[in-house]
């Protein structure tokens, strides 16, 4: 599939690891770029990137990397986003356009338009729903993004050829662009993604805190090991996710303890008919959920 | 694999659906038992559990059923076994062992204590840790307990012979068998069972109540689905179990309310360390589950 991209002369990945070495994968496989520059804090990554026909060359100096390119892709944890925009304004030329591929959209933004100035309307902010359990350059592959979403939270000051510019390229890598405005993404990500991985791991230590929690774990069934697949994920990763979004997380965490509230009334009250109605309504929607996101 | 089991006269199985179903099909595949006799509230799911071959016949009448047997499986949701031990006693002769497969123990040995009373010690109560998405004898499947856990939480009145029975007969169908009391049982799978169906209820009915639910459910990408597919289990199986097991379960919501309260706090004071070891000690945590449970 290579849908209305015309061909790109330079892109350049700012971290080569599973996100943006997938990104320089699926579009090489489509032939949509001459020529994909890595850079990157770790040498040796951007070493394996080459060796592993990822990137084209990899690049230790901004201003050469900068220089011509058409698009940068900004793939690394969301907290060291803002050091990026600082480290790239100074080289950044009016025809290349800048995303990234963040959890959270809300500090991103801020801090594009803190630092990118009056370069904001070149940041196209966009966050492809994929991921694996494994990172690093050796963890890319070409169809990470194939049928996949990506969210993009278009800015006021985006131009309409910008706008298209990142659209196509990441249909051109298989995904499905989808828009919603940075608010709605970060609220609707708090309560699909980032609270159950909290709830995951407050689980996961609630029971490691037991005595005997070894004990409990041999009887944890697939259930169990379904609902905490996700507190496997980086503890780092989250760390900075949650801080990214910690204002609708909190509004997130205060609702949803009004939920457990009223399980625990209930269960107090030895209300059969309204824990029956409270599961009821929770299995409806699971089917809903099931119907929508197949 | 067929341990150590005397082959066995008569048994008969109170519910033929997923659990009593797929326990009749292993022992007849294991050619464990002569006569299997399936007895039920539905008369259709007894006919077509004789079509299935599950059951050897299905009987109506009590006395007939249990007359000559060896042993009697209980294999209904928790809630009506009170009835059933009523509805048996006054058949239960002193040679027919009984059992059951319900998930919560301590509230099912109060009635039986009351119930069978001078007969509580042919009762030998027991869990079997497996399941399936589907109920009924359609759903029975031959190998459901290969491998598969079976706790048997002895009362002191269970004669070495009536233990054995029981162990040798679910080791016939494939199971593992484990030893703990009652109150172990009830607190470990409060734990790792019954507490993560209530918080994946809870974060359905979260989602649920949002003017836009539809709009979160289609960004819901793989980690949700695993968490809240526990979510999509019998509402009224889990009203039963929540019910059985509610003073055990109160008590872990509030130590999982206040795990909550630690990430709620640490959010608020925007304190990155505090957030990154509470993520650092679950993902460990995972781990050894991951390690302990495969």
């Amino acid at each position: 599939m290579n849908i209305n991209i015309k061909k790109l002369n330079k892109v350049v990945i700012f971290g080569v690891g599973l996100i943006g070495g997938s990104f320089a994968l699926a579009l090489k496989k489509h032939a949509a770029v001459k020529h994909i520059v890595g850079v990157g804090r770790s040498q040796s990554s951007l070493a394996r990137a080459v060796t592993l026909g990822i990137i084209d060359v990899a690049c230790s100096n901004l201003a050469d990397a900068l220089d011509g390119a058409d698009l940068l892709l900004i793939a690394v944890p969301v907290a060291q986003t803002e050091s990026i925009f600082h480290a790239i304004y100074p080289y950044l030329q009016k025809q290349t356009i800048v995303t990234d591929a963040g959890s959270t959209k809300g500090d991103v933004i801020a801090a594009a338009r803190r630092i990118l100035a009056e370069k904001i309307g070149q940041f196209v902010p966009a966050h492809p729903i994929a991921g694996a359990e494994h990172s690093g350059p050796e963890a890319a592959m070409v169809d990470l993004y194939q049928g996949k979403k990506v969210v993009i939270t278009a800015l006021p000051e985006n131009t309409h050829s910008a706008l298209h510019l990142v659209a196509s390229v990441w249909q051109g890598c298989g995904a499905i662009p989808h828009y919603l405005n940075s608010e709605q993404h970060d609220q609707i990500f708090a309560a699909v993604s980032h609270l159950p991985h909290v709830l995951a791991f407050a689980l996961m230590n609630k029971i490691a805190e037991q005595p005997e929690a070894d004990l409990y774990f041999q009887y944890a069934a697939s259930g169990f090991r379904d609902f905490t697949r996700i507190a496997g994920a980086s503890p780092e990763m989250w760390r900075d996710i949650t801080m990214a979004n910690r204002d609708v997380l909190q509004a997130e965490l205060v609702q949803y303890q009004a939920q457990l509230q009223q399980i625990s009334v209930a269960l107090r009250q030895a209300n059969s008919d309204q824990l029956l109605a409270i599961f009821s309504k929770a299995q409806a929607a699971r089917q809903r959920l099931i119907c929508s996101s197949s």
